[in-house]
Parts: structure tokens; C-alpha cells; sequence
């Protein structure tokens, strides 16, 4: 492997860190907060261990293979957490390490699940930082570096195909650092919209940051102990919409860019998409219909817990823990299923699940035809073998894994849901769960030991899985192949 | 499809169960009990309604293929379940006819989940049903037929392929009917075995025969409220025994019988068999020390209750949901991945496991080295990509299919432990779960409404998903394929 390249990267993000950590910089002097000292610490802190780094390890060859684009995403992810997590600690607001690197992690997987029980007393300028952790997460660290950044190597489509979530990652046009800039335009034009919407709604410019970084990154972060339960039905309106908006595929609205509008009708992925929050929204409004004076209230609730677990960001306008049952049990299946492939979403995908069901369906024709040969489409387009039996095998990864980190989460002596509820949450980057999780309440009763292990398995969930196996794997670091 | 066919097939299967019932029947005589008249009425009413259905359809062709397989078989254990339930309610020991299918159904699929709750006060004859259900179950009903009628058609490979689990049928001889012989003589030796075994122990004939029944066919229903936590050390023991011989790979005791020992000795299935208990007694044993007096006594709960588990029965010497969470977390992981292929236990199976973990390895190599191309080896055979890709998309199906049970048995009041455990242990035909429905509760408490749901689930799990699934497509039943 070219371990120079992996830490000379891991050293160009450490200098990216100290750049974005500018904004919750200036945020906290206009504030006049205090904690513009633990933000100045930890940009000097990032920047010389970024330049240290990538002094120590100047590169002989700028080539990397697959192998290297997995371990610069894992090792990067990691250390950006690892580093994000000292403002809070600095500051004194968040006394213990490891609960600020749980809050972080948390933050740029966009999982929101967190351990702060009085959100009221955080200086704002660490609120913005938390929130913005969600947003630069969301599209992708390396992803934003290869749009600002003249990538030193020509093969950064390995590291995109690492942090890009989705089953196939299609390059929206040939080169990959152009793709990374119109992602980013996009994202950008967005939460811009996100933003006015938010501020014709009566909210203060910070108010309406914060929120629309936790809608873009479909992370759940806010800055109030109930959420979004205070905020007018306007508000909760306009985060429904744009949560449906940032958990579909953004190559839709690259096809709105160039004017094909043609092939956004023709998605497959888009219409399950929108049949499953249809259907979610139905059901959870039959469901809940008597909890709530009118009609308009209870569909609205509906909708935006639906849209926040399918999204799996993770706000709430009401504790829907308190739902009844069946309820809970539909919100749980959307949290596995998650959004679209290609967005900030994250769970199972729904083009995952979409290819499952046809392979099922296929596997049914194939034992009553045994001769029969038929492909699956997708799209439009014939799925290669080779691909939809990757799903079949990611789908294992992803339900096994789950299971192991539920295993070892075991220790703790809480309640069964309370526990397959933080698994399932953190791992699809929801955030809150059911049970002592749920809206209402919040990761902090967890011991260190389990706050690890949760913030390891919102970074399985977010890099999807394969670049922290890789990380973990001895082998992949010889020098030699 | 041939429907004559498929009929006729289950009109011999209702003769099949007349002639089953001669067992309790004549133990009611014997015991005096006045049940007796039940089980002649139900005789009466199976045999009548096999000659009926058998003359309404004569088959013009006895050809069948695998559609026809599916149907038969689906169709024949709901019919067999549903005349089965009969004695219960005749007798009046179970009332309600929902409760006495869904008890049956348990029987037959080898479950043991009850919605019974004074065991004490039912009549032997019925227990001695009940269990026997257990034992048909086990190898097959089909497979019985196969095995003691020279079978109408030279197609019975695909009823075998419906009825027997694994994700590859082996089998034993090139003969279908030789196989089946040998797969019951194995069946009867081992059961007979057990028998001795345990009125050694000083157990009754009837009731050793009652607990080798439940045994030999992964079932788990006993005769007392506390399973078997008041018999003695060693007939707990020689069952734990015994449950590590049901679930394992029945081929391998046809080795043993031409004298292929070293065959046994490389089969991969068994030894990640081993492993798992192994590993599963020494970390069970490690985390519930606290709560026994002796090592011995420990070892002895942890054992037999992994082996229930992970054989599916369901027996109990101790309620395991007073166990530490760690421990029931451990447990309720066994109950999904069941015993081997080609055994009687439910589950996913070994193998399927194996054959998951052995593509996510390759997966992994995959991506590292894209143009690399290996097969996966299984019992020193590659396995073709095409079954490998099926079971795939079976745990795809088993997932899907459990999250829907799920969903629809939450308009229950339960707990979500008790309704996510109910499924998983009726759908892997384990029995008893965790929380309401645990080693000290039941499924009294259902509604019908998911006892029927309930039942369908153990359906679907002991058939392996397919056969259901065909008997309710009606483009299967279509005349003209």
C-alpha cells in the first residue's frame, strides 16, 4: 500500500479541518462567546499536525488503488472526528473525551444521536460547529477536497467510490473532480433555499443555519431539548420538505441542471421512493389519528416522523415513542431502509432494496423455470451478475454487523428495544431511537465502552461498511501487495 | 399445473394422518382416557375426506415438477396442521379451534410454541399427539410418504427439494425413495436411542417417548410448565446430547453407517457447529456463573440452553429470560442462525451462514484486486455462483419476511422484546422467546389474528420460505403453464 499518500491526505484534511473550523470561529466572536478560544486551540492544533504530517510523509508516487481510497476515507473520517471533538472538550462544555468524540462522530456521520442532556446552556458558536459536522458530512469530507482542492492524484474516483454512498456510483460527467463540484453546487443552492425558507419562517440566521445544515445532511442536530416541537407548523413543513428533497438522489437534480426532465419521471428508485413515504404517511396517520386534535396536526406529525427516520435524520415534533405500537414498528423498518442511494441518507438505500426485491422475485421465476435466464433492469438498464450479487452480500455484511455491535451493546442493562433501537439508529445514522433512546431522551446514561462501540458502527453505516473493515485489516496495510 | 395431482397427493396425505393417529389412539385405550373418542372421530373424518379427495381426482398424468412439488407440500402441512387440531377441540381440552391449529401447526413445524397453560391437567393421549406432531414433522411428512409408499410419481425429487431444508439437497443415493428409507432408519435408530437413554434415567415409556419425540424433531413440547427443569442432571444431559445429534447434518450419520469416517471428520458445517457451541456454553457459562451454585450446575443450564436454542426445540431447564442481557442477547442470535442443513432444526442454517460469510470474504477480496476471479469452496466442493447467489437472496427473503411478521403483530399490546422474539422464534421454529412469551410465559395471550399470523410464520420458516409463497401465487395454480 502507499501509506505515504494515506497519511499525506490524512494531512491535507487535518489543514482542511482547521479552514472549516473558521466559521463556528467567527460565529462565537460575533457572539462574543468564549469558546472562540477552544476553537482558535484546535485550529492551531489541526493545522500543525496537518502540516507536520504531510511534511513527514511527502509521497514518492501520487498513485493509489482501491485499497488506499478505502483507508484515506476510514483513517480520514477518523481523525477529523478525533480532532473535531476538541472545541467541546476545550471549552469545558462537554467535560469528557469520549462523549465529545461520540457528539462528533455523530455529527459528521450525520447519525445526531446524542449525549447532551441540557442543550439550552451550550454557547452557540459549539452549537454551529455540531450542526456543520452534519453538513460537511453529509456530501463528504473527501468529496469536498476534491471539489476545492487540485487533487494530487489522478485516481481520486477510489476515494469517492468509498464515501459516496450507494450501490453503484455513476460519475455524473467524466471527470470525477468535476462531478465533486457540481455535487457541491448543488448541495450548496439547496441549503441556501433551505436557509430563506427557514428565515421567512421567523428564524434568526443562526436558527435557520443550524437547522438547514441538519436537513442537507440529513443528520437531526438542533439546538432545542424537544426539537422541532416548538417551531411554528410552517417550519415543520418546510423541514419535511427539504428532508424529502436531501434523502433523494441528487443525480435528479443534476438532471434538472442540464434539463432532462424526462429521466426524473422515469427513476424507478424516485417512485418506490415516494410510494414508501405515501404509504408511511397513510398508515402512521390512521394509526395515531386519535393522539392528536385535527386532521392537519396529525398528518403533519406523520409526516415529519416519517421523513425524519426514512431520511434518517433524526429531529422530532413529537415523541413518537410514545406512538402506538405499530407505529414504532414501521418507523423501525424506514430506519433500516433509510433514503435514496446518492444522497446524505443513510440506512439500507432504497435502490439496495429495490434490487433484493427483484433478485427475490427472479430467484421465484428461476426454481419454477430452471432453464430460464432473464437480467435484472434497473433504471433502464440491465444490472450486471456481479453486481446485484454485491448487494446480496452487502445486505449480509449489514445485517450481521448489526447484530454483532447489539451483541456486544449487550453489557448495558437496558431494555431490549431500548438497546436494538441504539444499534439500528447509529448504524443508519438516524440518531434517536425507541425506548430510553428515543426523541425525548438521549445516549448519555451509555458507558464508554458503548460509546465507542456506537461511534464505530455510525462510521460502518455511514462509509458503508467496507472502508472500515479495511481499515481493521492488517493485511491491507503491507507495504508490499 | 397439474392440480389432479396435487390434490391426489393430499388426499394420501390425509389416509397418511389416519393412520398416524393409531399411535395416541391406542395410548388413550391404554391409559383409559376418554380422548380416545376424539382421535376416533378425527380418523374417521381424515380418512373419509383422503378417499373422497383422492376419487374426486384422479390424476390423467402423474408428472409433476417443481411448481407441483411446492403446492404439495405447502398445501399438504396446512391441511395435515388443520385436521390435526381436530382432537383438541373434540375433546374439549382446547376450546377454540384458532388455539388447537395454532398448537398443532407448532407440532407439526417442530416449534413448540403453546398456547396452553396448565400442561398438568391435558390427557396423555393428546400430549403424546402432540409431541408425535414433533416427530413427523421433523424428517417430513412427504418424506415419509416417500419413503414407506411406492410413490405415484418418478418426480418426487421435487417434493424432497420443497419439503427437506438446506440450501442444497443431497441426495444420499441416487434413488429418491432409497434416500428417504435411509434418512428415516437413521430417524427411528437415533430416536430409539434416545427412548433407552431416557428410561434409563427412570423416565416412564410414555413419557421418554413424549421428550425424545420433541427432541428428535427440534420441537420442544414437554408435559410439565417447567419444561424439563425438575427432571434429574442426567436426563437434562443425555437430551443436550441428543439435541447436538438432531441438529446436525443427518448425511453425516449415513457416513457413518458405509463406514466414510473421515468424510465426517472434514465437513466443514460441523466443525463451525462445534465451534459455535463450543464458543456459545463457554461465554453463556462465564456471564450467568453468579446465579448457580456449582460449575457443574452452570455448564449443565448454559449447555442445555444453547442447545435448545440452536437447535430450535425450545425445551428449558431454567427460565433463560431471568438470564443477564448479555446472555439473552447471545440466545436470541443462536435462534436465527438454527442448526446444520439436512437436519431437523430451523433457522437460517449453518451452512447458509457459512456459505454468507465465505462471499463476504470474497467480496472483500473483490474489491481490492477487481480483476481477480475465485470461486467459494464448501465441504472441499466449489459451490456454483448461482447457489451462492441464492442464498443470498434467501436471507434477503428471511429478513424481509420476519420485519413484515414484525410489523403485522404489532397491533398486539406486547412489548416490543416479546413481539421481535415471538417472531423470530416461531418463524426459525425455535418456540419459546424472550419477555411474555419466554420459557415461563406463552402465546396464550394473542389475539387469533396472530396466532393464524403466528402460524403462518412457522409455516414459512420450517418450508423455507418458497412452498408458501407458491401456494399463494395464483399465477402458480394457473392450468395451462
Amino acid at each position: 500500500m502507499n501509506r505515504k499518500m494515506v497519511f499525506y491526505t490524512c494531512g491535507q484534511m487535518l489543514l482542511l479541518e482547521a479552514v472549516l473550523l473558521f466559521l463556528p470561529l467567527i460565529s462565537s466572536f460575533m457572539f462574543g462567546e468564549s469558546c472562540a478560544w477552544a476553537f482558535m486551540i484546535t485550529i492551531g492544533i489541526s493545522a500543525a499536525l496537518g502540516v507536520v504530517v504531510m511534511a513527514l510523509s511527502k509521497p514518492d508516487t501520487t498513485v493509489i488503488y482501491s485499497r488506499e481510497g478505502f483507508v484515506i476515507t476510514a483513517l480520514s473520517w477518523l481523525i477529523l472526528s478525533a480532532v473535531g471533538a476538541l472545541p467541546f472538550v476545550i471549552s469545558g462544555e462537554i467535560p469528557s473525551y469520549v462523549d465529545a468524540f461520540f457528539e462528533t462522530v455523530s455529527g459528521f456521520t450525520t447519525t445526531g444521536a446524542s449525549i447532551l442532556t441540557d442543550l439550552e446552556s451550550m454557547s452557540r458558536g459549539l452549537l454551529l460547529w455540531r450542526s456543520f459536522t452534519h453538513w460537511v458530512g453529509g456530501m463528504g469530507i473527501l468529496v469536498l477536497v476534491m471539489a476545492v482542492l487540485p487533487m494530487t492524484t489522478d485516481r481520486s474516483i477510489h476515494i469517492m467510490r468509498a464515501e459516496m454512498p450507494g450501490p453503484v456510483v455513476g460519475k455524473l460527467v467524466p471527470r470525477v473532480r468535476q462531478t465533486a463540484k457540481i455535487l457541491y453546487i448543488i448541495y450548496i443552492i439547496l441549503t441556501v433555499s433551505e436557509i430563506i425558507m427557514l428565515l421567512a419562517g421567523g428564524m434568526s440566521l443562526f436558527e435557520a443555519a443550524v437547522h438547514a445544515f441538519g436537513t442537507a445532511g440529513t443528520g437531526g442536530f438542533g439546538i432545542k431539548s424537544d426539537s422541532i416541537a416548538s417551531y411554528s407548523p410552517y417550519i415543520q413543513w418546510v423541514m419535511t420538505a427539504f428532508m424529502i428533497i436531501f434523502a433523494a438522489n441528487f443525480n435528479l437534480y443534476y438532471l434538472i441542471l442540464i434539463k432532462r426532465f424526462k429521466s426524473i419521471l422515469s427513476s424507478e428508485e424516485l417512485w418506490v421512493y415516494l410510494g414508501i413515504i405515501v404509504f408511511s404517511v397513510t398508515a402512521v396517520s390512521l394509526n395515531i389519528h386519535a393522539l392528536y386534535p385535527t386532521v392537519g396536526e396529525t398528518v403533519r406529525h406523520a409526516a415529519f416522523q416519517v421523513m425524519t427516520v426514512m431520511s434518517t435524520s433524526g429531529f422530532a415534533t413529537t415523541d413518537f415513542n410514545l406512538w402506538p405500537q405499530f407505529s414504532k414498528s414501521l418507523l423501525f423498518i424506514l430506519m433500516l431502509i433509510g433514503g435514496c442511494a446518492g444522497s446524505t441518507a443513510g440506512g439500507l438505500k432504497i435502490s439496495r432494496a429495490v434490487m433484493l426485491f427483484k433478485s427475490g422475485r427472479r430467484e421465484l421465476k428461476k426454481m419454477l423455470h430452471p432453464r430460464s435466464v432473464s437480467s435484472i433492469r434497473l433504471e433502464g438498464k440491465s444490472v450486471e451478475d456481479s453486481t446485484v450479487s454485491s448487494v446480496g452480500v452487502y445486505f449480509a455484511f449489514f445485517a450481521a454487523l448489526q447484530l454483532m455491535f447489539f451483541l456486544l451493546i449487550s453489557f448495558e442493562p437496558f431494555d431490549f428495544e431500548t438497546k436494538v433501537t441504539s444499534v439500528v439508529a447509529c448504524f443508519n445514522n438516524v440518531g434517536p431511537g425507541l425506548g430510553a433512546v428515543g426523541p425525548a431522551g438521549n445516549y448519555a446514561a451509555y458507558t464508554d465502552f458503548s460509546k465507542i462501540l456506537l461511534s464505530i458502527a455510525m462510521l460502518f453505516g455511514r462509509l458503508e461498511i467496507y472502508p472500515i473493515i479495511f481499515l481493521l485489516s492488517p493485511s491491507v496495510w503491507k507495504k508490499k501487495v
